[in-house]
């Protein structure tokens, strides 16, 4: 029996709904902005409502979250600038609207999922979806599951060496200036260069750039987790020219320390672009649904 | 019923054989030189002839290894310098003498199952072991097992920023030359002091740039793994006093980012050094054999 899913993309800027089965089977979708909680909750409410027979909701929200089963505030978006939001609880309202099983996690651990399930690391024991746009974010899945621990990663914030000689830009990060999303999302390159990155040329001095600080950034990923293989969405990586570059930058930064043919023979199966496009998002607040179910 | 299980570390220098239930429970110990492959195993095989009735064997050994096992290589050490231990079988001598399960990790995933399972780490779902010492390397759990994906982690080779102003100091790493081993491991102070780490007194300047390091380091595994504790051991973290900079160190880095009572209330309970000690390594083994077991 093929059951269907609720999933609810929460996005800082709209939450998009979806019914559905996987991503080819995307029956019915609403998609609307991002104003209060209440408000914002309601017409998610109003939306499942319309769909009879869900098997189980899933939820990929923008972040921090509080995803420890066990805290009070289990379902909470926790500290986030965005106004109104801040201590807003998500899944409590889908809980008492709905008698289903609730997916909950960030929406970058429901891509990972997503890719997991449907697109570019299907059967991997460990993955990682790195998404590099706006801003930079990371899921990564080990036994197929996604990392909780104490609350989930932060893969935008770890610090990499910043030559100032070469590179004069202080970081965009308003809590750590130069960590990685500090030196290479995409805020960073319209503030470092003065203007979109989607207006430069693929031979404009900021891509060489980029591609040493995202092969720096896998290096470290490919030390601290050693994923089976690193999907590259957002933006930023939306520039295909990026990956051949990222590709070369990671493996002269590894310097043939880590003795895998994954990355000394086959990096291009190795780092590579999502396989569900603009259904990311979707996809794996669906992969939730999946997943809570069991 | 209580099983008896053999546990090997296996050293680069030296070969500690061990048998019993547990770290507060080792009925019989041997140990040797790391000499040529063949005899080092005839030893070891020696040692636990010798014992009737063991459930399974663990080896917690020096790394790289091949961890993979669908490989025609698994148990086999792989890239080593160490010469005659170049794609050694480990695991193969041991399995043709012994008809019992063999567990098979690096030292450091064995040391982090050990602390799981009787030391710091007990009932945690997510946790890093580090070790500062000569090198510096660490062992990491997901759901109380240890990562292996691509191979297995490389904790001392990630890259760190480098203040080349403040410590012109180039780095120890043959293949990094600044990493966090390059940078941070017993090798790297002896260099760039040019006297062994033993010797410093608590107030050498030594202390402040190596707590400044692993703060860094300690950052870059709370953003991409989230581990609910981490341990540092090894020789350098014998040295107590730098518990409570690295601590500071790790808070300064992250900056409030990461929003949870373990690094903002509590670090003292949350950056810890083992409990098993000196018997860290028989201890690792013996978990792996009991892992093993299932």
């Amino acid at each position: 029996m093929t059951h269907l899913f609720g999933g609810l993309e929460a996005g800082g800027t709209k939450f998009v709904c979806a019914v559905g089965t996987g991503p080819d089977d995307i029956r019915a979708e609403a998609r609307f902005p991002t104003t209060a909680p209440a408000e914002t909750l309601h017409h998610t409410i109003e939306f499942f409502r319309q769909h009879e027979g869900l098997a189980a909701i899933g939820v990929a929200a923008f972040g921090p979250l509080d995803l420890r089963h066990d805290s009070p505030t289990y379902g909470h978006i926790t500290s986030t600038p965005k106004p109104g939001w801040m201590n807003a609880d998500i899944v409590g309202p889908l809980r008492q609207a709905f008698n289903l099983p609730i997916g909950f996690d960030t929406d970058v651990n429901g891509a990972a999922l997503g890719e997991w399930r449907w697109g570019a690391g299907q059967g991997l024991d460990t993955l990682l979806y790195l998404t590099i746009g706006t801003g930079i974010g990371g899921g990564a899945l080990v036994g197929g599951k996604p990392i909780h621990g104490l609350v989930h990663t932060e893969m935008g914030h770890f610090r990499l060496p910043h030559d100032v000689q070469a590179d004069p830009f202080p970081g965009a990060c308003p809590f750590h200036s130069d960590c990685f999303e500090g030196l290479a999302s995409g805020l960073a390159l319209e503030k470092r260069w003065g203007a979109k990155a989607e207006t430069f040329g693929p031979n404009h001095p900021a891509w060489a750039l980029e591609a040493k600080y995202i092969g720096l950034a896998l290096m470290t990923v490919i030390c601290t987790l050693s994923p089976q293989r690193i999907i590259l969405g957002g933006g930023v990586m939306g520039q295909q020219h990026l990956f051949p570059l990222v590709r070369a930058e990671t493996q002269q930064a590894l310097n043939g320390y880590v003795q895998s043919p994954s990355i000394t023979q086959h990096i291009d199966e190795y780092i590579v672009p999502p396989a569900l496009g603009g259904r990311a998002g979707v996809s794996g607040a669906i992969a939730l649904a999946h997943m809570a179910l069991g």
